[in-house]
């Protein structure tokens, strides 16, 4: 490795003693250690250090309890939890062999609002961490670490730890470092403390890293290797109309005077398919739009370029492997129309409801009422979990899901009489959107709600919707429910998958 | 009436010539009109002019669309149900008569976190008020209404309706004026516009009365009448144990080092098991207690005088027959401890998360799971809505639910396998506490919840819970459940009810 790079990168240089292999820095992660580690939506992470950790835990010969911003890159969840090194996870996961620990019982993990964690642990409801595992571009002469890709709750971790081991990334573009804003809570002896003084998506109110203690670094790994990139998803037409009906709603709401062709700063959930939402701005009227959100993907960077959108902060940035080419290899154009806040602050209640955030999320599914499930499939099986939209959809201007009518196979309604679990209640949600239709629930009684919904489910599945709410109307009540049938769509489906598993 | 005393109440002398009687400014009230009225838990809602409309609306012949702050005095919004004159009510009622309506479907009612009122009004989601039917105290010289004894929603709907109707309240003693702070939020051009500037409890930021157009004001009507007391509820073994609990979590945190003798600033829900909560901590180490909340009910004004609480803020007081002579007949020992406030402030996400708000609520029901239902009996029949108990149980520093295991009459258990209506998930509950314990959900995954919560269910019901969560547990799952069985304790009552009704 080049001496100059390192240090440039190291800025302090008695850390650079303590640079050693990933084998070396994993061994500081002790067995029944809380571990707070750097990594949101596959930014971020640490690259090396997790797996070597895995081989030693193999068997479970070192159980963690894990924190983490969001989920992890490529399989670092997955390696963690097939060695059995796992005796706790929160907030967020999407790996497919930890989602078969957690839903088969064998790792306990608990779904948490991502920016409660910070919270949680400042106020001692969460443990702090033992050790924090984090990426960074580089170690500044006046010790603040700069973070890579993601922010997440790394500035906690690295607050609150009382050993530190960090990656330095030297595959990230030196110029990377001043895209960060990392704003500590003022202290209570401080004027107007409990104030976060940042009005307007660009704002500025931090430091572009997290000041660390360096004599609570154990270890310094260099590592060259970028992120796992987004996973590609094609076209598809549902996609496509879903697209077209929030950009038909933004349209409804500009006309109506609610909302001008900047409309409010823009949060977007992770996925395909909310970022085919926002492509769906590349075209109409919309001029000066600007985003606040969790994760910042290929669409905000088109807008971006499109020059629709004039600024975009969010915790995270997560691409396709074409972005990121785009993105870092050009990150001049891009490096004053972004900025990285820690997700304490990306969903903070304060600003949220200050600067009139639009919320649009995906839903797993929705029911008549206009409640929404986001996390367990058939009420039981956790996905992957809540993620920001809770904390974005309760304190929004406006609040949107998304959801396909059906599934994309067509043998599941989307839209059920009452959803199996509630992750957002009909309380905060303003507005469903499907491939079929818009349905504005606002200022809407649940059976006026009903009404709204179900015309923009699934044909094939309409007519049992509607001969539910009849029948429920029947029986009464405000929310009209016959609650031994609430469920029969998913006892249907699980009697014929019974049927066909001994067909 | 007195004219000095008028004089007193009515300050600019040209709006005495608009007095006349209730039935005159009932007319004013049109078909069709979207009606803001004040009151807020049977506290400052006009007494006279809703049954003077009521009569002139019998059998249907107007029907207006009705905003209040919360729930009206006695019979106010019965009056108006039974003469047919609601098309539309929001955001809270505790009506009979009302609430039949509603589950029968005759009445549209949407049910509303109480913080968004305001806020959805001045973004044009919901319509402004055509006329706004206030009680007041006083107008002033300079053009401000002083309300009484709530505040409520009132600034919003004089602020953008188009008349005015006043009932000037005779028998409130007249100090009572500066008890209000009506903070209305900076206009985009001003300084840090966008920042609420209250810090803590005791702060001020606004005026002692609603700024108004005099030229809006079409009739005042001159009223003698205190608000409608709170119905008295005798004391109950179940209660005082909830009560106990309660004191025994705080305690559990002070020794924790999560909170001081001071504790956090306190919300309490409206009713009979928050009130006792509250009363609880007249017992024990608690010292220097402040209040943020809605109501200020009787409990307050005891920690007031104990000298246990420093101040306490709300947006009503709602008092019993006796404490209603005690507080307003020794007015000046409170002036300086109490402070009134818009909802949309009392509610604010900022404000609430800013002091680390401990938000103490009531349940109907709970699940194993943690998720609370506050509204609608067995799924379907609205009780009286959820009030602001989502504002703060979304943004509290620690959110506790209360409830009693068990019905009083020992016939419905309040832990349930699944609740059937979701007003806060499983993501915002910290603590739920019956009379037989205290369940602490902080960092706990689905199953591990349902261990402790299950626990503090009635003993005549635990064998049942604990069946269903086992064989939910051997189907697997993040979230154990057996749909197809998840309603089982509302089927069997269901069959039981009509078992007894046949024999």
């Amino acid at each position: 490795m080049d001496q100059a790079k390192i240090n440039k990168r190291i800025r302090i240089p008695e850390l650079q003693k303590k640079i050693m292999s990933a084998a070396q820095a994993a061994d500081f992660i002790k067995d029944g250690m809380v571990v707070g580690m750097s990594g949101f939506t596959r930014a971020g992470d640490p690259k090396e250090i997790p797996f070597e950790f895995a081989k030693l835990a193999e068997g479970g010969k070192r159980k963690i309890y894990l924190m983490t911003g969001a989920s992890l890159g490529a399989d670092v969840d997955g390696a963690m939890a097939r060695a059995g090194a796992i005796s706790k996870r929160t907030p967020f996961m999407s790996d497919r062999d930890m989602r078969t620990a957690i839903n088969n019982g064998s790792i306990p993990y608990f779904d948490l609002n991502l920016g409660d964690l910070a919270f949680q642990i400042r106020n001692k409801q969460l443990p702090d961490p033992d050790i924090a595992v984090v990426e960074a571009l580089s170690i500044t002469e006046d010790g603040y670490l700069v973070p890579t890709t993601s922010v997440g709750s790394t500035d906690v971790f690295l607050e609150k730890a009382k050993q530190i081991l960090i990656e330095i990334n030297m595959a990230m573009p030196d110029n990377f470092e001043g895209v960060h804003d990392i704003y500590v809570p003022r202290r209570r002896e401080m004027p107007e403390a409990g104030i976060i003084p940042i009005l307007d998506v660009n704002n500025r109110a931090g430091t572009i890293g997290c000041k660390i203690d360096p004599s609570k670094i154990v270890g310094i790994v260099l590592v060259n290797k970028m992120d796992s990139a987004s996973e590609n998803v094609l076209a598809d037409p549902a996609q496509d109309a879903m697209a077209t009906n929030l950009r038909n709603f933004f349209l409804g709401e500009i006309k109506a005077g609610r909302m001008t062709p900047a409309l409010f700063p823009l949060q977007a959930g992770v996925g395909s398919v909310a970022n085919a939402g926002l492509w769906g701005l590349l075209e109409g009227p919309f001029q000066g739009l600007t985003m606040w959100s969790e994760v910042l993907q290929d669409s905000t960077w088109d807008l971006l370029d499109s020059g629709r959108m004039t600024f975009a902060t969010g915790t995270a940035i997560t691409v396709s492997p074409k972005k990121t080419e785009e993105v870092y290899g050009n990150w001049e154009r891009y490096k004053n129309k972004v900025c990285l806040r820690p997700i304490y602050i990306t969903n903070s209640a304060e600003i949220i409801k200050r600067i009139n955030l639009i919320a649009v999320n995906t839903a797993m599914d929705v029911d008549i009422y206009g409640n929404v499930n986001s996390t367990n499939i058939a009420g039981s099986n956790m996905q992957n979990g809540i993620g920001g939209s809770g904390d974005f959809a309760v304190n929004a201007h406006t609040t949107i899901f998304l959801t396909r009518s059906s599934s994309p196979d067509g043998r599941l309604s989307r839209i059920l009489p009452m959803v199996p679990h509630v992750d957002h209640n009909e309380h905060n949600v303003d507005i469903i959107i499907t491939d079929k239709g818009i349905a504005d629930l606002r200022g809407k009684s649940p059976r006026e709600r009903a009404v709204e919904i179900i015309k923009i489910s699934d044909p094939d599945y309409k007519p049992m919707l509607q001969d539910y709410f009849s029948k429920a109307c029947e029986r009464g009540g405000h929310t009209p429910h016959i609650l031994e049938r609430a469920f029969e769509f998913f006892d249907n489906q699980r009697k014929s998958a019974t049927k066909s598993m001994k067909g």
